[in-house]
């Protein structure tokens, strides 16, 4: 039932930058995508279309997108909150768009200023311009559940929202929906517990990849359970960089490095080398040292015996 | 399969205690412990009957247990590496033992100074005592298998060994066997497996706890892992105190806080309230000003919505 091999779809370019205070500049960007994607990381969410005046952090993420897609082998995904988005995503050449949509609709409203209603209403439009494109020109579209295991301002949300939300965005022309806590309400049982029921709704195989928040220490945790579910894509962010700016208190994405030495470790392929995560996040911690990065393993090192770590010296 | 509840066996006082530089005085250990017990712990480690010289941080435990004991309801659970710490132990009126046996030799003999035979030579001799007291004196008397997922200083331990460890500990009169990540090496797949493996050899019923730790961030996903094959008794320490003081870099209980609030999230009863394990992280953080303490659950506060946490307030 469970996958031998797993995507770790790392965030850190959006989620963790948009989160920053300090804006990175373009060419260490890239620098830092280079040094991802050289550590075997093959999806990369590297930035958001949104107003640079709500988010100058992710105003260059055009430019960001024109660097990665020539990065081989590399699927290049950007977040967008409405059809102008898409349109710049679209023409930057980005392979995979995700759109948003809080299941709490308060959330929604706060944090890109749209109901429900008016959100379905961009992506049936994100579809259509889409549908327009040659076929080998056609980024994958994901709708994406955000706030699916409770709301800082709402709390816990009716399932039947939940599970009408990813109807809708399936209906509108999505390829398929994630599942989001973005405020790291969730645990290992609700996890299961939602996989199922989403799946249930529109399909199991509309729905591939969570992004969870290690917000109460619970991510990893509710990544096993995610992935015991069947789930195979992760998103997660190197050195834990990110959150939500508009959910208060709700910060902290998964830990790529950690992630990625739970997977290994368990004997699941993620394609992804520890010492290459580990060049990346020196780079990281170089472009913003005002950032607190989390993580244990690279404070921690690899096991005595990991494979790639050094062999034991003789007793 | 699963437990509808599981017992949180604070190991705070002494594996926390044991490995920080400073010595709390013996009236902060009682009033540390009373607040544990009052969040609703029913199993604390608090103590180690090691030689003064060695770790003088644990000097007092024989007035801690005295105190302890005191406590209605509460199980007064110590470490003891011989014989010796076996008798003073029983004097002090603990009702539970824990002799630990490190799996990787190297590791025992480092640690308490001992090879294999000469450990369960002592767990014969612990046993043999025990057996000699009225039978509403005797303590639970536990062996824990060290560095079970692996040694700093040995790398992975060949499981042939680990299971002939349980198998001796048991002979040797223990009334049930732990296993102990010391070194933060578990992984879910590899606590499954060897819970399985030693509950294959010895019986279920004589494996029903576990002592993790979170050195690699992996603490509560393996703890999710040992609760779904049936364990139901989790070491963990407040603030996520402790660690391995002989095994270099392995740091990091899992921390109470978090593995309470995973559980209670889940519907599991640990009939421990977050509340009161707050008060008793304030106190602690009072008592011991100059060490960290981990948890993201203490920061982020609990789920709006969450039993016990604030209802929210109208959109």
């Amino acid at each position: 039932m469970t996958a031998s091999e797993v995507l770790i779809s790392e965030v850190g370019p959006r989620d963790g930058l948009q989160n920053c205070k300090s804006i990175m500049p373009t060419a260490t960007k890239n620098r830092w995508i280079d040094a991802l994607s050289k550590a075997g990381l093959r999806e990369i969410e590297v930035g958001s279309f949104v107003s640079p005046k709500l988010l100058p952090q992710m105003a260059d993420t055009a430019q960001v997108v024109e660097h990665a897609v020539k990065i081989r082998g590399l699927e290049v995904a950007v977040l967008v909150p409405n059809l102008k988005g898409a349109e710049l995503a679209i023409k930057s050449g980005a392979h995979k768009i995700t759109l948003p949509l809080s299941v709490s609709e308060t959330h929604s409203i706060r944090n890109i200023r749209r109901t429900h209603d008016q959100v379905i209403e961009e992506a049936r439009r994100i579809s259509d311009l889409i549908s327009t494109l040659p076929e080998d020109k056609r980024p994958h579209f994901e709708g994406s559940l955000s706030t699916a295991f409770g709301c800082t301002l709402e709390g816990p949300i009716d399932e039947r929202v939940i599970l009408k939300c990813a109807e809708r965005l399936m209906d509108a022309g999505c390829s398929e929906v994630g599942i989001s806590d973005t405020t790291g309400y969730g645990d290992p049982t609700s996890v299961r517990h939602l996989i199922r029921a989403v799946r249930g709704a529109i399909g199991a195989a509309n729905v591939t990849g969570v992004h969870l928040h290690n917000t109460r220490g619970l991510g990893l945790a509710n990544a096993l359970a995610a992935y015991e579910e069947g789930i195979t894509t992760f998103d997660s962010s190197l050195g834990g960089l990110g959150g939500c700016p508009t959910a208060p208190g709700a910060s902290g994405n998964i830990v790529t490095e950690d992630l990625v030495f739970m997977f290994e470790s368990m004997g699941v392929n993620t394609g992804v080398s520890l010492e290459g995560l580990f060049e990346a996040r020196a780079l990281l911690a170089e472009g913003l040292p005002e950032e607190e990065l989390y993580g244990f393993t690279p404070n921690a090192g690899l096991p005595l015996g990991f494979a790639g770590a050094p062999v034991p010296e003789p007793a």
